[in-house]
């Protein structure tokens, strides 16, 4: 190997002085951080059995359900890859409700599968989802064992109805998977009363921990179709992370460190407590919004009576005077990064987070900072009286 | 939620004190801790694809490879999941090489794939590959495509030929995997020399890395296969890394923290050069199995002219006048932590772990604390002299 110097230093006081407001990763706290700091122990030793349980008990109170939990050592694309790909075999019918990127998600990952069994409830990226179509769906397909939806559509902004969509699962008796990656945490989620056979929560988003964990809660008709499947995954298969939770463990190597890192985090969180995590999510997301149509910017997602904007992250138009170059670009001059829109939203709208331990100060900042490139740019809105 | 106490507060002192001397996790340097502790970064933004690009640049060099190379958030399974799913489909002849557990885990990965065109070319845990047989099933297998080997098998100590296994695979034009997971950092691995067309190594073994992540490597040959794979997994799509590494991005959230300790654990291998590194580790190895005859214990595994023992773990027979709770609970009375067998071997072996940044200090300290254990028991070994 070459003397050759490594070139990564990690400008520390750089990474310190930015801002982080998209949608995950999340800024974590510096205590959380620290958690990380802690040796490595044996995996198969009591004190991880004792740890994991702890992190499988608040995460239970946070999901609010009965349900097994199991937290996995992957990102929350390889929990949703979890709950699809150990319910799915060749006579699974699927219907996957999306309105955005995570929704579709759902869709590619049951393709790879089953795809001739997958049939996809479709509203444009923004739209709200239709409880009518769904219910249609749901009726003319035939015997639909599982049903997906996004809770929280990250790409699009919007919050999508997740009782009603599980009351229509249910009375079909199709498994609910509803993916609560950037909602559980951040907004109110009760996984039982909403019928969701399947939660999922990334640790990166709502919950202010580091980014490569997802937890996953199970109902009992989920395992039903589970155990049938001879096919699941093997580092995801939940039938060996049910087996494995019985000695209070993992079915392979879990990363230690954000397991210290995330009992950190969901300790933050009992202090705060869910009701206010969540008051202070919902303000946040709301100053956000109060600004953005204050500057005369509009907010990307149509609602519907059962739709809601998103508490968690908010998408904004751009307008054509701008570029979203100008806008990332000016912010990031400011020290605030924004999210762009992904895919077919590219270059049409932007985002702002407001999850995990953001307080007041992290959203001034950002408005601020969003105000000084509006003025630079001579935005003043069309609905602006300046 | 109620306001009852979170009970794991990470006794650090004892967990500081322990010794874990198993193979993987392994205890991890401060100061590759200590990296953890940077703030969160955007992993789609310039510092994160340099971090990324160095973090491949230097694990090119290890594995010896100019193949492409891939980080995982992920475990070493994770990876070998994302190895033989990737490349299974219908019509993929799968031949596993196998004498112990991980060997094993390939076949069953391959099972859950394509269970029908699986061959298991299966020698006894902890018996040596006989090249012979290889050989003759490769011959009687019409058409495989790809052939899977445990380069360093840790569940039994034994190390497996496979730069020979390799040239084998390549006489019959079948990709081969190689899993390095305990093998590549600590002892010699030539990628490209041995052949190998998929080759893998875990975090938390020789590189000295927490657990959650995993490297693996592709060769064009294997992309061949990859490609025509209309079934491959979803957040181990190896197409998708490939895709997304042009931008020096993961196709799905990087387990950032990992990555900044990964980062510190290669700059602690590239400032130990690995010639030096590899000479440590075999040093380590050699004087527990010195340590070990001298006891009167024996080695388990059995060699041939092939094989050898592993330079990272060693795998020691408990002999009929002890137990492993024994040994383990004299061992961890004392502050060291060792593994038992896996499976068919529970209570049958116990295995010591040097690997990773582990230094003469620890080695004489487990050493000492065996031989006061076995005292402690009044075990001299047959073949003592006392």
């Amino acid at each position: 190997m070459g003397e050759d110097k490594i070139l990564f230093l990690g400008d520390i006081r750089k990474m310190e002085e930015e801002l982080l407001m998209i949608p995950g990763p999340v800024p974590v706290l510096p205590r959380i951080l620290r958690a990380m700091s802690k040796p490595m122990i044996h995996h198969r030793g009591d004190e991880f059995g004792q740890l994991y349980d702890e992190i499988v008990g608040i995460l239970k109170e946070i999901f609010q359900t009965r349900n097994d939990l199991f937290v996995l050592s992957g990102s929350g694309t390889c929990a949703m890859e979890a709950a699809v790909g150990n319910l799915a075999d060749k006579k699974t019918g699927i219907v996957c409700v999306t309105n955005g990127k995570f929704g579709d998600r759902f869709e590619e990952i049951a393709g790879r599968y089953k795809a001739d069994v997958v049939t996809t409830v479709n509203f444009a990226w923004g739209r709200p989802i239709e409880l009518e179509t769904v219910k249609e769906a749901l009726e003319n397909r035939l015997n639909p064992k599982v049903v997906t939806m996004v809770h929280n559509e990250t790409s699009t902004g919007i919050l999508n109805p997740a009782k009603e969509v599980g009351k229509l699962a249910r009375k079909h008796d199709a498994v609910f998977v509803l993916d609560c990656i950037t909602s559980i945490g951040g907004d109110v989620v009760h996984v039982d009363e909403f019928c969701a056979d399947i939660a999922i929560v990334g640790s990166q988003k709502c919950l202010g921990a580091p980014p490569g964990m997802s937890a996953i809660s199970v109902s009992e008709k989920a395992w039903d179709l589970m155990l049938a499947n001879k096919k699941r995954p093997y580092y995801m298969d939940l039938v060996a992370y049910k087996k494995s939770i019985e000695k209070k463990q993992t079915p392979y190597t879990p990363a230690l460190s954000l397991f210290f890192a995330l009992h950190e985090a969901l300790a933050v969180i009992k202090e705060e407590g869910m009701e206010k995590r969540i008051e202070r999510h919902r303000m946040l997301a709301k100053a956000v919004r109060t600004a953005i149509t204050s500057f005369g910017l509009s907010l990307f997602p149509e609602l519907n009576e059962v739709s809601d904007y998103s508490n968690t992250v908010t998408a904004i138009n751009i307008p054509h005077e701008l570029t979203y170059e100008q806008i990332r670009g000016g912010m990031r001059k400011r020290g605030v990064i924004v999210a762009g829109g992904q895919e077919k939203l590219k270059g049409k709208i932007f985002r702002i987070a407001t999850m995990g331990n953001i307080t007041e100060k992290e959203v001034l900042r950002t408005i601020q900072a969003l105000e000084q490139v509006l003025m630079e740019n001579k935005y003043y809105g069309k609905n602006s009286e300046i």
